[in-house]
């Protein structure tokens, strides 16, 4: 099977199971110790690379970008607390989010009362470790589960953090899907986390699956994906970038993607961009329960995309926003947090939603005064009868209806309260009766 | 008695039992086999003249309209099926509703298990005949009561269907009420089914006596009442009246229009056309419950008038919607299923809202800087009290308030969540204090 | 303490007990007799004069304002009803409401049936005297308790109204207290009702310590405080301050704003001036319950100032509105009924809401691509955890993300949904950090 439009894709979801290996490619990811800058970044972006043909970027340390200076590269080789016996107490190598993020080298001996300022816990999740970062002050610590603070003794703990805060640079991996046009579609997830699943290796994972399937189809618009570090991986991306921001139509976050939670999709500072309106469309289609949310300047990097500066039409899909589920940053996002399903279900609603996108185009009925008659062109029924002749019919109607050059296809399914797909297919039997023609959008005007 | 205003009809009431003339009306059409083409048309039109000056109009067959042709004048004599003992077991004498609408003549003998092909029945409703045309596909049949169906044995039947299909004409009925303005109010009723009553004898019928009423009147605007058959017949309409078609200002089908339900109005594709708002506020200044829906292009000839190559602002009022009745396009569809009473309610509602239209102008306040003082010209109470005066100063203030320009009587009515009525006699007090102006309306500005 | 700004009174709610206060002008004005016209007035505005700079204004009987004259000066020295023992049942020096307002002078005998259509009274509330006026029609009457006239036998009456009404003048009081701009915000009482708290020495308290505030206090605007009788007083203002009326930009009418209801805000014609929205907004960051109505061409001054020919940006704040509390224009609105903390909650909502104004200015995010790096000027936590950092930080973002000229501090509150105070000093904090900029208002660049 070889599918070369999302439509093929959608009505035979014939490509192997995605939920399967995008918690597959999790998995793998799962152990690496990333942060902002380092190797852990530059080990995930090769492992995306056996999937897709991703170009691996690099913006060397101290590079102004807009207001932020790309910050020195930091890398990890070990990190642990023994105690007066010698025993590892703490162990870097049990999880990655024992060390508070970015921390500076450290190797010291201390009694528990000065230790203690460099623990963090969880008191009111006592078995979870959090996750802590500290990248622009330079600072030092671990994260320890609340219940095995509570269980040292005031003893003299040996300390290590063996780190270095070096010049390099900053990774981050790229790839541009091109279409019969030249606008975008922005695809971004953060890659800096650590040992996290759902914040935020869902979102990598279904970015890598969609760039993978979209590699192998005729599109009509560009896709471009971003696996970036948050925050300075996307305003360095954007200062390197500002032309190509431009040509950015339509743009989506991917975070949070993969819990058993309801779709919550963000809407973008546009509030009604057509990315807004097209996501919508595609989790109502869906059928299942799900959430709009108004745009807010937090969260993930839509903060970034969304500035003032830029304003592009970018929202962010995820599941459960973060602030609403208590696991968020910490070692219970682990991979019995995410499940197969809940990508696949992300998954096949982002193709949903570019499936509009692609198709969302304006046409101008043929025949405007009056209904053409359909009957001798066979597509309506010979008996009238009792109904409104199904679907079908209705989505001829209403497509012929508001069909005055001004409405698009998304635009009508949304006031006829229908799915796009069957409005998009009655868009297709009228262009074939000639009953329809495409108006040129702006872009192919100018062409 | 003789009103020479609507609001003198509003007021008064004295025009008869139009509940009863209707009713009448309706059982005196209801035994003649209409189709979209045919004597049956014609013989309706006919006695719709005995109540007012119609005038009938023929197209004749082979005429194209727009994308559609002028179909064959279809008439017919007789129509039965025989068992082998020679009973007729149907018999189109008995009900109109037995031939399937359009069927070609047909002389045959066949035995149950070929002739089943050509029996509709409602197996959800087995005493009820169904109604069934196949006007643009040549064929035949016949509808009959699934119990009767269920009681035929395995015989050899004759079958009979006495029709003509000839070259002739497509016939309508056509009257223009002039007024002052040349500006067009059109009301559309469609006369092409059968014996059935809600759909459409009733908008038939509340048509016929909205023109008898009119005719007496001193008016604004010009009326146009249309009989035409559905689609056919609105499309052959608008394609001889592409002229006439600009000056419809507003407009009104009307359908299912007798039963017991509540009102139902939907609105033109335009969505707030003036039509739209005035029929909404006399629908709620009667105080019962009523519906106001979404304009979609399925059901009447709202349809035709709304295709984006007329998009003439022309909304459809009912009882209960034809979806959402059981016994819509059925032999229960009868003389039962409508009521004076509701056709009366109907009728006055209608009248309600020509009301509004006729008197929806725009007014100045000629005192506009504070408020004028009413009281030294009697029309405000002398004793300050506890009250605001009541609905008639309410009234007056909203008005004066308002007036400056922008807004019209209904404008006002609405924000102020008084009764038109009301609105429109405060107005009147204060042109005869001459405390306001008319503005102008553009058509009266070019005069 | 010497607050200088809105912020700070805000902040330190430190100038005094002024719940208290206005409780105590309320008792000292509550006794007077005033009217439209004549001395009681005069008196009340003498009293206001003691605590703030407050100019006397006459307009003389006659003088034309708008479509109104300035009728004659009323003033009144005593009225009773005598029986025939002499013995007075009806004292105007037991209460100022039971002479009817703009009553003529009477003296005269008559029985009880020609006196009782003279007499007004409450049956459904016996205990009370009901307030009537007849200021535009001569008349006279006595109103009293319902109690008292059923208790009244066929009798001979003597009846003594000592009135006058004579050449001589409407008198008003104002205060402009100037700010940096000359664009005005208009303040208005009206202060022609006898011995009513709630209607209205609630509203004349008020303004009378919000004026005595703002006379010690820098400000953006200039505070425009008039103390006027209903409706004429309006009128005579409105004419004789076209030009004025130009400059005001914000405006609150103060009614009803004592008892111990919920805060109403009755919005201006407008619908959504600055004012509408700077009210509702510091309703909402209240806390309390509160309700915003829209508005209505009844009710008090707002009447005028919302005449098409001015329509002013002027709401009226209120607690219960006068057509909801029974107490209303009767004897029951007395000192008992307004309450020092229903004052002084009315007080400090309008204090906020002027706070509003004073800082709704638009702001120019200085590094619109991406967000500035907080965390280097100090105003952002160091250590990312699992929170949004809390108020502070979200309203700085909510800042830096709007703030692109287009949008006010008050867009921003309503938007975010947070505390107009909380915005106002992000962005304070954002000014301080040269991350913003003020976009000069139209007057400001013209000036």
């Amino acid at each position: 099977m070889n599918p070369t439009n999302l439509e093929s894709v959608i009505r035979d979801r014939n490509i192997g199971d995605v939920g399967k290996e995008m918690y597959e490619l999790i998995s793998t990811l799962y152990p690496i110790c990333r942060s902002i800058t380092g190797k852990g970044v530059r080990d995930s972006l090769h492992i995306i690379q056996s999937h897709v043909p991703l170009e691996i970027r690099e913006v060397r340390t101290g590079t102004q970008v807009f207001d932020w200076t790309v910050p020195q590269e930091w890398n990890i080789n070990d990190a642990y607390i023994k105690d007066s016996s010698g025993e590892k107490i703490v162990d870097f190598k049990q999880s990655t989010l024992h060390v508070v993020g970015y921390s500076a080298p450290v190797k010291a001996k201390m009694r528990l009362g000065e230790l203690r300022k460099y623990l963090h816990t969880l008191p009111e999740h006592p078995d979870w470790i959090p996750y802590r970062t500290s990248y622009y002050t330079e600072s030092w610590g671990f994260c320890i589960r609340e219940r095995q603070l509570r269980a040292m003794k005031d003893d003299l703990y040996e300390v290590c953090i063996d780190t270095s805060l070096t010049n390099g640079s900053l990774s981050f991996g790229e790839l541009l899907i091109p279409g019969k046009e030249a606008n975008e579609v922005l695809i971004s997830a953060h890659i800096c986390h650590p040992s996290l699943c759902n914040d935020n290796l869902s979102g990598v994972a279904i970015a890598t699956l969609l760039a993978k399937l979209l590699t192998r189809l005729s599109l009509r618009y560009s896709y471009r994906f971003i696996f970036i570090p948050a925050t300075i991986g996307a305003i360095a991306w954007l200062a390197a970038n500002e032309r190509t921001a431009s040509k950015v139509k339509h743009g989506l976050v991917l975070a949070c993607a993969g819990d058993s939670g309801q779709s919550t999709y963000k809407k973008s500072r546009r509030n009604d961009a057509e990315i807004d309106r097209a996501v919508s469309h595609a989790l109502k289609d869906s059928g299942a329960p799900y959430r709009v949310i108004d745009f807010s300047p937090f969260g993930y990097d839509e903060r970034q995309f969304c500035s003032p500066g830029f304003n592009l039409p970018v929202g962010c899909l995820m599941r459960t926003p973060h602030a609403e589920f208590s696991e968020y940053h910490t070692s219970a996002d682990n991979l019995d947090f995410v499940h197969p399903e809940s990508l696949a279900d992300t998954f096949w609603k982002i193709v949903s939603a570019f499936f509009i996108l692609e198709h969302n185009k304006r046409y101008l009925n043929r025949k405007p005064q009056g209904e053409p008659q359909l009957g001798r062109r066979g597509i309506y029924r010979a008996v009238a009868d009792q109904t409104d002749g199904g679907g079908r019919e209705r989505a001829l109607l209403w497509v012929l209806n508001q069909s005055d050059g001004s409405k698009s296809l998304l635009d009508i399914a949304d006031q006829s309260g229908m799915e796009f797909g069957a409005i998009k297919r009655a868009a297709d039997v009228l262009l074939d009766c000639e009953l329809l023609k495409e108006v040129p959008t702006s872009a192919e005007r100018s062409a």
